[in-house]
């Protein structure tokens, strides 16, 4: 990636869009090479499919779960137990991190019913130990595009570190 | 919603793709339904922009971080102290929570360099008492459409209880 | 519920009392009107047996114990273990709660002693891993009626909220 | 209280009902007797107003939060923060505790719009340095008599004791 | 116990003595009655022997730890766990506790080797499950007899109700 | 101290008294020799005063609270906070330690009403930041002698190691 | 680095002992080529002085503690908090963490009397708001050189990853 | 030691060198004497070999990890598991402690891809339970002379108690 590159990263986050044309308009980069960048970035898979952005709230997900799980401790454990955790219903994410905790679950679902389906769903998980969730009263960020998590100096800085 | 919505999102979400074509191959619905369909789904803000997937591996934000943070409790502090914690660069989801921890924060970082920033950027924050991250080994699951995270049939009771 | 059946209730728990005569001078809402919703609520099952309020303290049971309970993870294992809580002497509150802990419970206890027999019959039951268990001081509220826990405003606006 | 105030007591529980005919039946107490020592115990304040029961989940008070309260430390400080406290509008039961929480609440709420506002109305005590809700799954048990909380043996040997 | 038993016992602990004529002296009793208060005391098995006081420091038992025990939970087992927890050498007070840790400890030893020790011989117990210890820094008190932790008005008072 | 002292000690412990006769018959240490040591050993310190045990169950103290203190943190602050500690009302024992919590203090009261009146007197402590108490089910030891607590053997190979 | 530096650092560790005439007859590199090498990591600054290696039992220093600090939060705390700590008597190493804690200190003391020392030293830093020590039984590992935690394959990949 | 042996370790540390001319010039100590006392140190093994010092950060080890590990319960357990600690890659000290925690390490690891093969090397050990890490974000102190962690004085008046 080189400094044209991160700048229609960047665009494509602050316009929400992919379209050749606005981030011409965005980035004063000529629209043939907007075009060429962006088929070479999907190629080395950096951007992949244009896909639409859903709302939670408005298709119906709009209670969202942070979970905790211990899980029993043995060889290899994180990946089969985390495996199981990513297949159950409504599960979104699933990270598995070095602290005190051994999974760390963000699930969105669909009504209070659902809590107890998610509890009951991970008591019949067999190597899972005990689990710990709490409710978010507000999600006050949620991006999908993480450039748009970033001003473009700092984008520039730390991923083209050799132009410092 | 009615089921022919559902059966919709559930394939954009399937596919990786908001192709109506595609679409109708995987669902049978008639092509021009497909389209009405979508474009109603638009007007009601259930599905919003066609954007491009971003990998994150890939391109260069490879370092996930959970953070708990505390902060000063006060009338009203939950939304200005998280809309501060949102600003920060690398932020990427900024929940506040109903358990002991006041907000919890998913970041993606590109460097072991950005961690001692980001830590500086909380300490920055004046609102904020403490704070404690944690390292995600590894990302199980990280699902951007949260069709994908549910059966076909579990949608369908959940969305449409009234068909039950 | 409408407007009336709210504040019928309100006042239930206002006076303390389910006399048509002390509501109707409570509410200016006709004696007879009263009656017949008094009856209406109680065929939906709103309302439930008239029966008398227990002075605990002076009934002999002043002492108040709040017990978390961790059992042993599994399927369905938080109806089996809440029903077996719920039948030991004293237990008067069973939660199954989303948190850390497994369940939360109030307990009112007669005296010092039965203290380690409430331990001891905990002991007993076998799915239990550990409970954790603190003395109340001061009870500074216990309301039977939850209607008294709220502002007749309040539960104009959040149980007829078609009339915003 | 003798043995026949306290079968009389323990039937009000089992009958939900506090019908001097309904008790005479289950206790073989005489009616006249039952009807004095009713009177006898409204007197001595052991019972007080006969009240409807409300059924919580029907009378759209189905979301049950469970929270812990830290509070300014200072003198006579549980007092007084323990009454604001009780003025919340939701909140159902104020437990000053001797363990590591100050106070422990049960709030009965009525739609999740109101966790929201329930924790601003706690950010707006300014005594208060922190609080922490769990969430109710299933309340599996919540008797508003505690004399069905006991055998009749229990409560016989426990209020008695002179009799052992 | 009366009032004179009470100032009787609270001399003792001032003067660290129960020597009669100092008592005498102490309280203003007449020697006889402090002769015959002190009998009845010890019949009543109110006082004990009167034995050497220890000056743990100067007899070489300088280090005090004090260890949180918890063990496995079985029907009685806090019985049969705290008496053995009583045998191990070192171990001077042994409290089952209502709250979180099921027992606490408090030890004096000789030595830091005896530390070692010590966690040895409670890892050798096999009903523990986990034991955590801390060093005591300083003893600010410890106080052999309880009646001088009290001013002489409150012992009146709490001990003697009947005369508020 | 040499091994004649430690038996003598040990024996002291054992009896429950510091009669020379039964020191003599446990010991087969002469009894002149007894007299000498226990003079001997009164001089250095190691034995104080002789006094009489206190039953602190039949001398109405029987409830037993363990309390954790955290205190506001400063230069010296833990020989100041100690002192006002070990002056409150029925506070026998306080530690102050290595660990997570300041101070550790054993208190033996006489009525639950007490409970409340010492948590009221740690709160009008200053420099008090939170505490956090436990109620003791049972005292399974408790050894004013802490020479009981050791086997002979022990003793003699930990206080006179330069025999072994 | 290439494999014959990893090599010499390796035999270092396990000779210990940095001499060019061991170090040849450990890996069979000639003597000159190790004289070169030794010099080039000296001028890299990959190797320091040769400095002795103390035994800390032997020399007095037997007593290793383990703090955790919690500081006050504020913008670049972390540096002059972390540089005081560095400057107290005993403090042998001092880490800044991603985790709960603010600092994690290593200590290694002489007596027992100077853990009070050690703790009055931490309450002198203005910024710092707790601590909680805990006391090592044991020092399983305590390596001087990191060369000798691997063996050497592990070095060899981890090290020259292009070899892979 | 006497006060010339302190001052000859003291100098070792300031200096970061062994040179008997340079310990001269620093202590003022004769050149006979330093080489006397350092061939006396060695003899008694208060000083061991002199080995290079390794600069971690420029030998490609820069990422540090604390990590506490609990482990099961067992006779002994302390011995055999914290070996198997000891010998994982990458782990360079192994404590075992007193507190809540069995052990603690701290590790230095090349990459962060070693993280996860840390983690899953923990996984491999039977007895272990549970580990927690957190990653260290600046390491502000880590000294391997511990002469160098104290003052003259200091050391002067603990290591010679007589002299005070």
């Amino acid at each position: 990636m080189d400094e044209k590159d991160i700048r229609i990263l960047k665009a494509i986050g602050t316009l929400g869009s992919g379209s050749p044309d606005r981030i011409t308009d965005e980035t004063g980069i000529p629209k043939s090479t907007v075009h060429y960048r962006l088929k070479k970035l999907q190629e080395d898979g950096i951007i992949e499919n244009e896909v639409f952005d859903i709302n939670f709230k408005k298709a119906g997900l709009g209670l969202t779960l942070i979970t905790e799980v211990w899980a029993e401790y043995d060889s290899g454990y994180h990946k089969t137990v985390g495996e199981k955790l990513g297949e159950i219903n409504g599960v979104n994410q699933v990270y598995f991190t070095l602290g005190d905790t051994d999974f760390i679950l963000v699930s969105h679902l669909m009504s209070r019913e659902m809590v107890e389906e998610l509890i009951e769903a991970f008591e019949d998980v067999d190597e899972i130990d005990r689990t710990s969730s709490t409710f978010v009263i507000t999600t006050l960020k949620n991006e999908p595009n993480p450039f748009n998590d970033y001003d473009i100096e700092k984008l520039m800085t730390k991923l083209l570190p050799e132009m410092d």
